[in-house]
């Protein structure tokens, strides 16, 4: 009778109906698998915020049955989070010999290295834990050596596919591992999460390769240097990179904090490989002819304080853009970013280097698999319950439809939000009840001391500014004695607006002395009293709704 | 001698390297014509701003010369601003019908109807000014009534494309005049300016046609409502959904405030042609089954307070989105607005509605000429000069070279900035000096009353908010006697920070002590000691740069 009632629970903190902070949780029995630790970017109007990390009161509740934090590989929406909860909650850390390499340099930064427990597997690797085991399985994406992992219960296996493409000539030669997706399919999984990123899109990803080709095609006919933006992260990339260089006799030079980390990490552990004497010091490219020189840069995305937007503006302290100079953008924009890469595109231009981007030619593949990738998947995994993961509401809901058109049953594919409960028997899935999760905001050293309160605040201040209004008070008498003072910032430009001002300021002595005429004296009181009778007049006059701060000094 | 040095001005207030606000000078002897007077929607970093305005500076200095604004057709982008300029300078307003029977619902909102002089003009239509004369040409474009603008000179031409594609099969059956284009080409076309925005894009651009065939299969199969979210001045893109209604016997209703005035407008003109009764009131779809229904409504951009972003949110007072519902947006994401629409997406997609969009199928066309149309209007034209304008410098760029591979020499192009003004002679074309241009902010009721200080202060604010500290000095012997007081907003969540916030106190008591032995006692010192005191400190513990506001009230 017990055995009837063993369930698996499945329970995603972060990554459904969103993009960012993947992180799910496994649980069986006595043991809790952690898969991801990732970060999300803010969005626009969480204004100051450095990143969102996800809750995990859940984990730090349950600690004693966690078993470790698992990657699937070694991107910043997985691996991001994972400083700010092993502060919280110091338990192993299982990856790949990249993703371990990626996330050490992390951990340095925050000093934590020494106090984690890093363990490297490989693919096909199996940790046997207390009532289950977790499997490491080969996949292809847009960073090398990343895995989907696979739990095995008596129940069955859960497979979570982690993010993934089918790459049938990847450039390191690692294919993924179908046989292995085949054995466990024809085994029988129990559920499948997989990655829905690109369900929107029909046919198949293009193998990395195509892009070394439109690189070739670039450097064999480049007359002056050239400069590559790309995802730091993006291993193959820059290895196609370093090919195409050392094939047309160019020098490679590294710019950007992130792409010199991981170029030194992924040199370091042979996933990068240079030929003799190609790399050289960005200090020493004015030693070589410009056609000789390729330089590999941050700044894919636009970002402001990147090297490459710093070229484009001539505030890089080693390289200027230079008639002649070849840039190629080799990323796509992610949703959000598209104007500030078309700024930095601009300035490029402007400046009168040649720009090559997604637009103009092949210098980009997705990470993600397409439509009728899935679909090989499903068919391979052949799962009997199946929660599509890894994307928004949107990406969720055709991800099921696709199921759906392979012939699984709409009553077997679960789509969840985050903090909601899975529960998986051997023929059963079903809802059942929520944990706590959410979003936490990193602000500088802060972490979760900016709430929603905070944010809506500097969503105010950011719209119409605020005003400050100062008035000294004789605590005995009530009697104003100094004041109203009124300071603005952010409102108007104060030199032509003077008339307004004043105006400001008699509505708070009309208010003031309607309090002593009322015989209003709690500060409270006064306070809403100026409040109001300044948001009207200013309103009125301006159509505006600044902040109205009101400060009562009682001598 | 003198007709030697007669030359041709041509100034660009707006719309170069940029996307909106376009507004161009055509300066000719005696005359002045303005062609389109366009707003643009503000950057993410213009906290509060409604809508940003050219700088029309140097037309009031010339009022005397300007002859009147000359309108290419309806869009926000080449009319928006046209209610702030006229309150500036009242100068004669010229248009197709539609494109003035839009401003005046513009004008009539702004109170400034019955002092606008309103011309109606036609194509081929020729408007005598004392030394050039105006001439209006039929073109295609996402909106109905567009033309583009030649400028007849004693020195030849000047052509303005306004912005234009090339529809062989449109709504309204009116073809581009090509004749005309040809006409003036093989005359003699002094110089071009043409629109770049589509340049990046090979091909065509496909017939507004192709967009109602793909209504005709959604509708012939749809079993609910139908709603269909576009931009309300595609007129033809309207009048598609109208007859594919009609032919599956349903009904319509329109939702959105400027999409009823665009629809009322263009069916008063003649331009929208509804079958009899096929328009309904909107409190009127629930007395037809939902098969018979169709609902066109604004939102196609996910602008929260539209009536489609309601909808998916249940805070539309007459339609809720309800499962079998399709919703169709028909149009692109506008840069910028990518996040907005997933949104309203997702949205949509949990409420149960079935959700097309561009990614899954041809709902949309673009109102831009691709490569090809550009080289047909560059062969049509032939002109001798030629300056890309509306886009972005990398579309400018590329619409250079787009010229060049057809044949024309570098010199004769220019790639103009706003403000900049050019001179054109029988023989030459170059750059002579600049006149005052740049971007007004519209703020509430305030024109230019919101500059870069503000907007500084804004950005400033919405990052890390404000510490406002408050300290009562006694005038005669400079001692403390209330205070200081600590207020902050939008920068930490102050109980659970009550100890930061009282170590930031002493602080500053810190300060004004120091302030005290060093017998410093200007105020404007005493303030500096203050915030460079907290700033340090806060840094320190925060990582964070809060605003701090010091204020010394005196007694």
């Amino acid at each position: 009778m017990k055995r009837e009632k063993d369930k698996v629970k499945i329970i995603p903190l972060g990554g459904l109906n969103e993009i960012g902070k993947n992180m799910t949780i496994i649980e069986y029995k006595e043991d809790i698998i952690v898969i991801d630790c990732g970060l999300k970017f803010p969005d626009e109007d969480m204004f100051g915020i450095d990143i969102v990390i996800p809750d995990v009161t859940y984990l730090i509740k349950n600690k004693e049955k966690v078993r470790g934090i698992f990657f699937t590989h070694g991107h910043e929406d997985h691996i991001g989070a994972l400083p700010y909860i092993l502060k919280q909650l110091n338990v192993p850390v299982y990856g790949t010999k990249l993703t371990l390499g990626i996330i050490e340099t992390k951990l340095k930064e925050h000093g934590l290295l020494s106090t984690t427990n890093l363990i490297t597997v490989k693919a096909r690797d199996i940790i046997r834990l207390q009532s289950a085991s977790v499997e490491f399985i080969k996949t292809n994406h847009s960073i090398a050596d990343s895995v989907a992992i696979a739990i095995h219960t008596p129940l069955g296996v859960i497979l979570h596919t982690g993010d993934f493409k089918i790459d049938y000539t990847p450039i390191d030669g690692e294919i993924m591992d179908f046989a292995r997706f085949a054995e466990l399919g024809k085994k029988g999984v129990l559920a499948m999460l997989a990655d829905s990123t690109n369900v929107e899109r029909p046919g198949y990803t293009m193998s990395e390769r195509t892009v070394g080709e439109t690189f070739e095609n670039i450097f064999s006919s480049a007359n002056g240097r050239i400069i590559v933006a790309t995802f730091a992260s993006n291993i193959h990339r820059i290895q196609q990179i370093l090919m195409a260089a050392e094939k047309y006799g160019r020098k490679v030079a590294v710019s950007g904090r992130s792409m010199e980390n991981t170029v030194a990490v992924a040199t370091e552990l042979g996933y990068l490989t240079p030929g003799k004497d190609v790399v050289i010091n960005i200090d020493a490219i004015n030693r070589y002819p410009n056609d000789k020189i390729v330089i590999i840069t941050t700044g894919s995305q636009g970002e402001p304080m990147s090297a490459l937007a710093r070229m484009a503006t001539s505030e890089h302290k080693k390289v200027n853009i230079i008639e002649g100079d070849m840039v190629i953008i080799s990323a796509s924009p992610i949703p959000g970013n598209e104007k500030l890469i078309s700024k930095v595109i601009n300035q490029l231009f402007k400046k009168g280097a040649e720009v090559i981007y997604e637009a103009l030619a092949d210098v980009h593949v997705s990470g993600h698999a397409c439509q009728e990738e899935l679909k090989l998947m499903h068919c391979l995994a052949k799962p009997r319950f199946f929660i599509p993961v890894h994307g928004e509401y949107r990406h969720l809901k055709q991800h099921k439809e696709l199921a759906q058109k392979l012939g699984m049953n709409s009553n077997n594919i679960i789509i969840m939000d985050n903090g909601e409960v899975v529960e998986i028997t051997r023929d059963s899935i079903r809802k059942n009840g929520t944990v706590i999760s959410g979003q936490v905001f990193v602000d500088g050293l802060g972490v979760g001391d900016v709430g929603n309160i905070v944010l809506r605040d500097r969503k105010h201040l950011s719209q119409d500014g605020i005003l400050t209004v100062v008035v000294t008070i004789e605590r005995e008498s009530g009697a104003v004695i100094a004041g109203p003072d009124i300071i603005s910032r952010g409102f108007v430009y104060v030199r032509e607006s003077e008339d307004l001002m004043g105006e400001a300021r008699e509505i708070v002595k009309a208010a003031l002395k309607e309090c002593e005429a009322k015989k209003i004296s709690d500060w409270a009181s006064m306070k809403a009293m100026i409040k109001d009778a300044l948001r009207v007049y200013l309103y009125e006059k301006t159509k505006r709704k600044p902040m109205i701060l009101p400060i009562i000094m009682e001598i």
